[in-house]
């Protein structure tokens, strides 16, 4: 086992101990999902998305996430204070930018709260590419481009920010600016279900406090995803029997088990 | 096969290589479930709702859905501007006025959107009744009446407002102003589950654009859920069950099966 | 039996027969499947919350459930709205005050509602303790504190705003403030699905009409999701496969089965 193998089985491991309380404000289209694959994983989530209790809540969160899926006033501003209470009190952070790219309200929000510093990004490759201003082919929550077409963007954003970027898709590229790391693994139903990819930032925040650094934590969440939804691919026979065996999977895969799922490549 | 018959498996045949990008701005109960319909049916949805996403991404989306299910300032500003975007792009929308008649907030909304002439009014019949005045016994998201009672105003709605009405009940009654159609087929447990009704409405507002008209959108919509329901009905021992196995007939059902397994009468 | 035991049967029974119309204001994290769950039981949802609408709908309403898990400003105001009406029209309503204690806002707000007096309190011990003001160690929604660590401040509670409380833990302690009763059942995998206490709100206040007061109702429904969650948690393998399964059991259960599944101990 290499060291960062070693990492990410730490990680995985530390996760079952921390029970990590996990603030998101996220998108309406994915809060009981959400909600679900963090307790599945032994998680505390907590979706506190008013300003003034926002404000309390991601000072003593173990990891905020910030998923920029549905907007609303009330709520952004609630983003706003929450990722400055998070990093007053050090709280280490992910954002995830839905649709960044086409659409110039969430565009503009996901570059102004990514010169605050997320532990993470974590995104499409369109998404990437569009916080990076590189247009791409971006419709909405699709993934028009592969994660390879947005590899140079994911450097050069984690170079600038000093944070980890996780782009998904069939392979998964994870960078830090520096080191790049491919993941295989996972099914093609993930992409079948609304909110796997939602899932994956909250549970990438939930890793935060238990992995080495910001990279390792984006590994270890996006391998514990991957190798649920490939033993949950096996059984299912359709989309709604495959979310809810994610959920099962989640619970209850060891993680020597994940990391013989998922092949990771540096 | 008649001539509806042949557009609706034309219909049917036509939404799995589309891949329809469904803009949808329903209600904050439903939104997980109808995205995952449309995942399961070949679909991208997109729940993009504050005011200055929506303006943009209704433009560009195939089809658009307006559910009334809950409202907020915010997002009934973003219902207006959506509406007005996708009249401007031509882009085909769809109306589902959910409570509306008993309650008068949500009553003069849909009639004012309503007058926008989407494609299709969506409903069931008490919500039918409501919006046109007529009265009816709704409570809520409940259709105390029957389809055929609201047939004469589904009739006058669509002759006024040049749209097809599809009413849902045990058995669907649509209607373009000139023709009635009857749909006999589905599953008493698709009223046990919360959000059927909503997901069929973003269902007929992803075949607009595959099918040859309005009434054929609701039409093949309307068979394809009853179809899986009816298949979901078969295995399950309740509604936890139906609602998972509804989505996986959702995604495995060929146009052929949809339409051996409902009746259409002219 | 006994006669408390007689009327949660005559409760358990009167629910199937009433098919009760609930008004929810409740988070947005939770909102389907409370649907869900109240449509498993036979009951009626109605996830009304928008000012206007829920002082119309509070009134016609059978009962309410306010539940303060995510709060935004204008559904605040709503909330307020409907208590009046739900008083003006002797409407009962439950108040699930989520994550109160360390949260300021939610908590000033529980202590608002509370004033009006609803029927019953479904809360978490440190939600319990929060809004009694006695600190507790909550960490938003978890229940950090046992609920006989709560019981004191449970009785002193029901006593001064003449509610019902039912506190939900490991075993359930349920007052009056002057009897107390203690309800074993349940299943530990209750606690790992997203919605479960949340949706236990909502069924208290859909037994509120049907039984002979408050704590029966509170008393019922616990009992009713409790043998739903044993049942649930006898095929479950994790915590997706037992959510599915608890809504089958909510909808399966006959009274004398929820009966024989709990033990009542006063």
């Amino acid at each position: 086992m290499d060291d960062l193998t070693a990492a990410v089985s730490a990680a995985l491991t530390g996760l079952r101990a921390a029970g990590t309380l996990v603030h998101c404000q996220t998108n309406n289209v994915v809060t009981g999902f959400t909600a679900n694959v963090l307790l599945a994983a032994g998680c505390s989530p907590a979706m506190v998305d008013d300003p003034q209790d926002a404000a309390v809540f991601a000072g003593v969160a173990g990891a905020l996430l910030i998923n920029l899926g549905t907007l609303a006033a009330e709520r952004t501003e609630a983003m706003r204070v929450a990722v400055r209470a998070a990093t007053a009190a050090g709280t280490p952070w992910v954002l995830d930018p839905v649709a960044a790219g086409p659409l110039p309200a969430r565009t503009a929000l996901a570059r102004e709260l990514l010169a605050e510093r997320p532990a993470v990004l974590r995104a499409n490759p369109s998404e990437v590419l569009g916080v990076a201003g590189g247009g791409g082919a971006g419709r909405g929550v699709d993934a028009g481009d592969g994660p390879e077409a947005a590899l140079a963007a994911a450097i050069d954003l984690a170079a600038t920010y000093g944070c980890a970027v996780a782009v998904s898709g069939p392979v998964d590229v994870l960078t830090d600016g520096r080191a790049v790391v491919r993941l295989h693994g996972g099914d093609p139903l993930m992409t079948r279900v609304t909110g796997v990819g939602c899932a994956l930032g909250a549970l990438v925040a939930a890793y935060l406090p238990v992995a080495q650094n910001p990279l390792v934590a984006a590994l270890a969440a996006t391998a514990h995803l991957n190798a649920a939804g490939s033993r949950a691919g096996q059984g299912g026979p359709g989309p709604g029997t495959f979310a809810v065996a994610l959920l099962d999977a989640v619970a209850a895969l060891e993680p020597a088990q994940v990391l013989a799922s998922v092949r990771i490549e540096r």
